[in-house]
């Protein structure tokens, strides 16, 4: 066992401080019950680090620990739990094609939208009301990012996230609908269709806009717009109730 | 003119420090589109703070403003532009008889809605689909703190926001609806009632659940729960939509 880590020169430390910073070829899950959740999922951990000993022996599963000093571990992440853990993962790698075969029904595409706790939410969303997966256009947060992470509840373990280009968007064969409080008052689709939501302040890019069927969500004149994590709750739970009408 | 504070001792200095911490009987609001909203509105700012000179002579009102050297200005705020200015203004007092004489919409609770992100997108989605305003029980977070404000994008102006206690609520003479996936798949009401929306963990609490009904919502047998922000968005959403079919 390799414990009682406390240098910030450690490989260990080095390789999870650049997960979590850069979440590229590898991120981390924080917590017992999330990184409990992810093995269940499927995933396997590289490392799973504990934050000194006591969190070492309350393992739940055969993987033998890194154990970092707690000031060390502390260093790394903002949860403050004395029997914290962090798993070292691969990042999932899903493909755009196999988003597009589950056509019953609708795909979630996000253009821009910046904030990783709305990427995090709208992955739960994906997850609560089973949407296709969530494809991801320039300009989005990473959806692997701690933050995402933990926004997305647990559901970033099971929805398959993808990134995605305009021209890979526009050519996927389905019919694109946008959010846009320039639309029609409608009912947005069951299934079969890409349904794309915006940058927190610009909204959907010029070139998706004229692609796509424009679908507005009915206001009070009280407000310019709706946070695009909440404009996205209220289409997809409404695709979600129409295509249990069906 | 007062100009170029440099010294942490200053007074306005001190005292815009504790209503951005406190939020107690002052509070700020930040950023020259926002302050300027606010004066918009009715609110009268106690003090304009700028970051520099050069922001004072922009500034669009003709209040005096009191000048912060950057580097001070910038020890107060994440806010990171050049020209930016912050409103020190008393807080806002609506009366909870106030709110319960709009019956036409619906009146949110909110029954310990611990983040301030949360209280204010509630806030937001309260302007967007009209309701009356926004009870906060115990526990809430704070609408007038720094990120419940941003979190409102200029809604927490209008919305009337007032703090309440269990029996308050419960004596109010509407009739109590929870969001709660312990309850009926139903429509939410269009008016005449309120609707309560609980803490992000726990839910509503059981006082409240035993004197409510209690609507759930349709989703995937995926997830445990959904995001209260986007319960509310969807709630709200389709009682504004009901509203408008009376």
């Amino acid at each position: 066992v390799t414990k009682n880590i406390a240098s910030r020169q450690n490989a260990w430390f080095k390789r999870v401080r650049e997960a979590i910073r850069e979440h590229a070829e590898e991120i981390v899950i924080e917590g017992p019950k999330a990184v409990s959740d992810a093995i269940a999922s499927g995933w396997t951990p590289i490392a799973t680090i504990t934050r000194g000993e006591e969190a070492a022996q309350s393992l739940p599963w055969n993987i033998e620990p890194v154990i970092f000093a707690p000031e060390l571990f502390d260093a790394l992440t903002e949860t403050r739990s004395p029997q914290s853990i962090i798993g070292l993962f691969e990042r999932p790698e899903a493909r755009f094609a196999e988003l597009l075969e589950r056509r019953e029904t609708v795909l979630i595409a996000l253009d821009g939208v910046q904030d990783p706790g709305n990427v995090g939410t709208i992955v739960r969303l994906a997850a609560a009301f089973d949407a296709a997966g969530v494809a991801l256009l320039p300009g989005c947060a990473d959806a692997f990012g701690p933050k995402a992470i933990r926004a997305s509840a647990g559901a970033i373990l099971y929805v398959p996230v993808v990134n995605v280009t305009y021209d890979e968007l526009l050519g996927c064969g389905l019919p694109l609908h946008a959010a846009d409080t320039a639309g029609e008052l409608c009912d947005p689709p069951s299934g079969e269709a890409v349904i794309v939501f915006g940058n927190e302040g610009a909204g959907v890019s010029d070139e998706l806009i004229r692609a796509a069927t424009l679908i507005a969500i009915p206001t009070s004149a009280r407000v310019e717009s709706l946070n695009v994590a909440a404009s996205a709750a209220i289409l997809l739970s409404r695709s979600f109730a129409l295509r249990g009408q069906r």
